[in-house]
C-alpha cells in the first residue's frame, strides 16, 4: 500500500468531518470559537483518529463506525495541548510551527478553549451519528473508555505526574507511569474504541490492546528523542525543550541510544500483536513503523 | 414538607454518591486527587445534584435513576469553579470560606483538577449505574444535554462572553447571553435529564424545561444581587467582587431594586411552570423560592 497517500487521504476525511463538528457560536462568545478553531486547525498528523479507523478496520468493520469517536479523540489531543502550553503548565510560546494557543488569544480564552473542546468531545460522541451496525451500548463503552483515558486516572493524571517531576531527580516508576499515562492512555484508547465500535471479538479486542499499549509507549520514547534530536523547522517548536525544562524522559533517565533502541522494539512488539488479524490490519502495521521513524 | 431536612437529606445522599465517584490515585497523581478532592468536597449546596434528583422525582421517578447524572453536574458545577477563580480568569482568593484550588495547589495542579473532574463526569454518565428502568438511549440523550449545556455552547461559551465583557459598557443583550449560559445553561440541563432519565412524558419534558430556565436566570440574578448586598461571612467570599471587577451584572445594568424584582418575578413564574404536575413536584417548588431567598 501507499501508505503516505493512505495517511493524507485520512487526514482528510478527518479533517472534514472536524470542521462538521466544530460549532458556530454567536457574537459574544465568537473568540472562543476563534480559540478552538485555531488549535484544532493548525495541522496535526490526526495520529489518534486515523488510529481508531484504523482499528475499525483491522476488526473487519467500514471505518465509518468510529468516525465521531476519531473527531471526539483530536477534540481531547487538541485541549490538552492548548492546556499543556499554558504558563503555569509547560510554559511553551510555539506548536507546530505557529505561536501557542495564550499567546494569540490569551490565558483565559485558551483555557476556556480547552474547556471547551474537551467537553465538545463527549458530545460528539453521544450524538454521533452512528451506522446502524454500532449499538447504544457499544457507543456507552466508547464513552467510557475514552473519559477513563484521557481523565485523572489516564491523561490528566500523567500531565499531573509530569509537571511533578519536573527539576526532581526521577525514578523508572514515575517515569512509566508519566509515559503511559500522558501519551499512552489515549493512543491506547483509540485504538480499542475503533475495535469496541466495530464490534471486535474479545481476541480482537485483546490483540489490538497490546497493540495500542506498545504503540503508546514507543510514541512517546520515539517523541523524547525527537525533542533531544530532531529538525526544529519539522517539528514546528524548538527542541532540547525537555532538557531545558528539567523534564523526566526516557532520554534524560536512560540516554539517546537506549531510547531509540527501546521505541524500535516497542514498535516491531506492536506489530507482532497483530500477527493474527488478516490484511485489514495493514495500516496499523505501517502505523507502528510510522509512529517511531517519523521526524514531525 | 419540612425543606431544610429535604435539603440536607438529599445533600448528604449525594456528597456519599460524590465520594464513591471520585477516583483513588496512585502515588505520582496524589497531588491532582488532593486537588480534585479539595474543591469537590468544600461544602457546596449541591443545588444542581438536588434540581436533578427531584426533577426526576417530579417525573414520577425514583429519584435514584438520575443520581449519577446528579453527581455528574456536580463534578462539571466544581471544575468551573476552579477555572473561573484562576488568576487568568476572575482571580479570585476565596470560595466558600476557603481559599480557592490554585491558592492550596498552584495553577497548575488547579487547571489539572478541573480537567479531571470535568472528564470523570463523563466516566460517571457512561458507567452509572442506573436502574434498570434507564435504557442507554437515555443515558446517551442526558450525555448529549449535560455536554452542550456545559460546552462552548452553553456554560463555557457564556464564561469566555463574561470575561470579554469585563470593564466595557455593556449591552442588554450580552448580558442576558451571559446569563442564560453561564449559569442558566447547566442549571436547565440539571432539571430536564431528570426528566429525561425518568422517562418523562413530552408535556412534562416541557414543564420542567420552562422552570429549569426560569430558575436559573432567576438564580444568576440573585446571585448578583448576592454580591452586592450579602454577608462575606455567610457566602464564604468578599463581596462587591462583580464592581471591583467591572462585570457586567444585572445589578450593575438595571440597579438592584430591578434586579430584586426581577428575580422574584421569575421564581415565580418557574413555580407556574409546574402547575400541572402533581405533589410530585413540590420539592422543585420549594427549590425556586429558595434560589432567590437565599442568603448564600
Amino acid at each position: 500500500m501507499n501508505f503516505d497517500a493512505y495517511l493524507a487521504e485520512r487526514a482528510e476525511r478527518v479533517d472534514k468531518a472536524l470542521a462538521d463538528y466544530m460549532p458556530t457560536l454567536p457574537a459574544p462568545a465568537k473568540e472562543l470559537e476563534n480559540a478552538m478553531r485555531y488549535s484544532l486547525f493548525a495541522g496535526g498528523k490526526r495520529l489518534r483518529p486515523i488510529l481508531a479507523l484504523a482499528s475499525a478496520e483491522a476488526a473487519g468493520a467500514d471505518p465509518a463506525v468510529a468516525l465521531p469517536a476519531a473527531c471526539a479523540l483530536e477534540f481531547i489531543h487538541t485541549y490538552s495541548l492548548i492546556h499543556d502550553d499554558l504558563p503555569a503548565m509547560d510554559n511553551d510560546d510555539w506548536r507546530r510551527g505557529k505561536p501557542t494557543n495564550h499567546k494569540v488569544f490569551g490565558e483565559a480564552q485558551a483555557i476556556l478553549a480547552g474547556d471547551g473542546l474537551l467537553t465538545q468531545a463527549f458530545h460528539i460522541l453521544a450524538t454521533g451519528p452512528y451506522p446502524p451496525s454500532v449499538g447504544p451500548e457499544q457507543i456507552l463503552a466508547a464513552i467510557a473508555e475514552i473519559a477513563r483515558a484521557a481523565g485523572a486516572e489516564g491523561m490528566v493524571g500523567g500531565q499531573s505526574a509530569d509537571i511533578r517531576a519536573q527539576g526532581k531527580s526521577g525514578d523508572p516508576e514515575t517515569l512509566y507511569y508519566i509515559h503511559t499515562h500522558k501519551t499512552g492512555a489515549l493512543l491506547k484508547a483509540s485504538v480499542r474504541v475503533g475495535a469496541l465500535l466495530a464490534g471486535a471479538s474479545s481476541s480482537t479486542l485483546s490483540s489490538l490492546t497490546v497493540y495500542g499499549e506498545k504503540l503508546g509507549l514507543a510514541f512517546q520514547i520515539a517523541d523524547d528523542v525527537l525533542d533531544s534530536t530532531g529538525d526544529p523547522r519539522l517539528l514546528g517548536k524548538p527542541v532540547k525543550n525537555d532538557a531545558g525544562k528539567q523534564k523526566l524522559t526516557y532520554v534524560t533517565l536512560y540516554g539517546l541510544e537506549k531510547a531509540r533502541a527501546e521505541a524500535k522494539r516497542l514498535a516491531e512488539e506492536a506489530e507482532a500483536a497483530l500477527m493474527e488479524l488478516g490484511p485489514g490490519a495493514e495500516p496499523l502495521r505501517y502505523l507502528a513503523r510510522f509512529t517511531v521513524e517519523r521526524n514531525h
